[in-house]
C-alpha cells in the first residue's frame, strides 16, 4: 500500500499492509487531517520515525470480530497496555508502554490503511458525515479541558489562537456555557467564529490589556503565543496549554508566582464526547476544510499548509 | 533612623522615620531576614526603590490604638485597598492597587523602624522567640500550597532545593501528612533535614530518574531547578512553583502538555497557620539561621549571602 513515510525525511513510499493482530482491525482510510503536531514532528518534534498521521475516518477492512467488518469507525490515537496502575486508574492515555499512532512508535494514518485494536476504535454514526468525522480527534482534544477547568455559566475565557484547534476549543467552550472570547491574527478565521455567535478581536487590540480573564487557552501552537496567553490571565486564573510544539518556551516565572496562575497541560481526550458533540450539532466543522489532496499529493498538501494562513487540510484516500 | 535603600544600588542611609497614617503602626525592627526575593531586587527584579526587605519582627512603638503599642508583631506584606472586588472575595493579597512592604512601591524592614497598617500585624505569642518568629513570612508563604494542592495522607512530594524555602516547605509538607523526599546539593542541609526524620537525596542521585512524584515542589529559585522539577512530575501531576527570580525560565512545552502536567504559582500565605505551625513545634527554626549581622553591616551580609552556600541571615537592630 501507499503511505507517508517519515525518516528524518518525508517521501511517499509502498509499504506491506499492517496485518492487524488479535483483537485488532484494518481500516481502510477515507480521509486523514494534517495536525500542527505532524508539521512539528517533520522538524523534529517527538523523535518519531514511521507512517505519519493520527487523524482520520475509515472504514474496517480486515478483522477477527466479524461484527466490526464494514463498520465506518475513528480511532483513539493511545495504544496502551490495559494492565499499568494508569491503565487501572482509568487514566490509560498515560499508560507509559503506550504507542501513539503516527507519534510514538506506532504506524499512522497518511496510508491506505492502518490497524488499531478495536478497543481503540468508534463506530461513527450515520449523521456524521466523513468530512465531520475527521475532525473527531482534534475535537475529542479540545473537549478534555471541560473535564480539567472547572466552568460555571458564563465564566470568561480567552481563546488565544484562530486556528483549528481554537475554533474547536470555541465552540467546546461555548457549548459548557462559558463567555468565549477569541483572539486571533487572521480576519476571515475571526469572521467564522463570529458567524458563530462568538466574540472576537484581533491580536493587535488586547496587546495592552493586562490579564483581565479567569481563564485563558493558548492555542497558538507558538513559543510567542505562550507568553501573550499568560499575560492575559488574571491572578488566581487558569492558563490552558493545548499545544505541542518542537521549541522550547520561555516564560516570566514572576508572574506565575506572584499572580498565583495555574498552567494547565491538556492533551487527547474523550472521543464519545466529541461524536456526541458533532451529533447534536453543538460543534460545526463547516468552514473548517480549507482544502483536500489526493493521498498521493502529500508533500502538496504539506506546502500549501506552510504557505497560508489556512485551516484544515485532508488527505483523500480513493484506493 | 538608619534604612537600607536601594535605588539600583544598595546603600545604608539616613532616612526620616516613616508616619504611621490613621490605622497604621510604627514597629520597631528587631530581626529582619534577607529573602531570595531582596537578593533579586538587588538584580532588577520587580523594579523596586526604596528601604529594601519584608520579613521581620518587631515591636509597635506608636500608633493611634493604644492597645497595640508594646505588642511584639510580625506583619503581613501585601498592603491592600480592602474595597476592591478582589479584596472582597477574599483574595486580598491579589489587589491589584496593593502595595508590597520592601518589594512593590512601600518602604521594608531593613530599617530601624517599618510603618504597616495594624490590618497588616499579628502579634507573637510568647512561646515563640523573636529567631523563629522572624521566620513567619516565609513559612506563611510555605503553607500556602497546602491550599491550593489537595495531599492525601501519603502522596509523594518532592521538595527540590535545600535551601531555606525548601527547608521550610519540607517541614510543613511532612506536618500535613505527606511523604517528603527533599532533594538538594549541600550534605549539611540535607543531614539537618534527615534529622527530622525527612528522606533526602542529592540531586546527582536522582539525575537519570524520569518523572515519578505526583507532587513536585520548586524552591530552587534557579530557571535550571524549574527544568529539574519539571521532569520529576508524573503524568498528570503538580508541580508548585514557589520562587520568583528575576531571569526567565524555558521549559519543554511538550512535557507539560502530552503529560497533562500542572503547574501552579504559589506566593504568600497565612500568618496565622504559620504561628500556629511554629507555636505548636510542627515547624522548627532550629538550624537554620546561618548569621545576624547588625543592622549597620547589611552589605556585609548580603556579600556574606552570595559567597557561602548558607541558610537564613538576618539583620538584628539594636537601636
Amino acid at each position: 500500500m501507499k503511505a507517508w513515510v517519515f525518516d528524518g525525511k518525508l517521501s511517499l513510499r509502498e509499504v506491506p499492509e499492517p496485518c492487524p493482530g488479535p483483537g485488532e482491525a484494518l481500516i481502510r482510510v477515507r480521509l486523514a487531517g494534517i495536525c500542527g503536531t505532524d508539521r512539528e514532528i517533520l522538524k523534529g518534534y517527538s523523535g518519531f520515525r514511521g507512517v505519519l498521521g493520527h487523524e482520520f475516518v475509515g472504514r474496517v477492512v480486515k478483522c477477527e470480530e466479524k461484527s466490526w467488518l464494514g463498520r465506518r469507525v475513528v480511532g483513539e490515537i493511545n495504544v496502551v497496555c490495559g494492565e499499568c496502575s494508569w491503565c487501572a486508574q482509568g487514566l490509560r492515555r498515560h499508560c507509559p508502554r503506550r504507542t501513539v499512532m503516527g507519534i510514538v512508535k506506532r504506524d499512522g494514518s497518511f496510508a491506505e490503511c492502518v490497524a488499531l485494536p478495536l478497543r481503540n476504535l468508534h463506530e461513527v454514526p450515520a449523521e456524521i458525515p466523513d468530512e465531520a468525522a475527521v475532525f473527531v480527534e482534534p475535537l475529542a482534544a479540545a473537549t478534555e479541558m471541560l473535564e480539567q477547568v472547572p466552568l460555571k455559566e458564563g465564566t470568561r475565557v480567552a481563546v488565544l489562537g484562530d486556528g483549528r484547534l481554537g475554533l474547536l476549543a470555541t465552540q467546546v467552550l461555548k457549548y459548557a456555557g462559558a463567555h468565549v472570547t477569541l483572539i486571533g491574527k487572521h480576519g476571515w478565521k475571526l469572521d467564522l467564529a463570529r458567524s458563530w455567535g462568538v466574540q472576537c478581536l484581533a491580536s493587535g487590540e488586547v496587546a495592552r490589556v493586562p490579564g483581565i480573564f479567569p481563564v485563558v487557552v493558548d492555542a497558538t501552537g507558538s513559543p510567542g503565543g505562550f507568553e501573550e496567553a499568560l499575560r492575559l490571565v488574571e491572578p488566581r486564573g487558569t492558563l490552558v496549554m493545548k499545544s505541542t510544539f518542537h521549541e522550547r518556551a520561555s516564560f516570566d516565572t514572576a508572574k506565575l508566582v506572584v499572580d498565583e496562575i495555574t498552567l494547565l497541560g491538556s492533551r487527547c481526550g474523550s472521543f464519545p464526547t466529541a461524536l456526541r458533540l458533532l451529533r447534536e450539532g453543538h460543534v460545526t466543522t463547516q468552514g473548517l476544510i480549507s482544502k483536500v489532496f489526493p493521498l498521493g499529493n502529500g508533500m502538496e498538501a504539506f506546502q500549501y499548509l506552510e504557505n497560508s494562513a489556512c485551516l484544515k487540510v485532508l488527505l483523500q484516500n480513493s484506493a
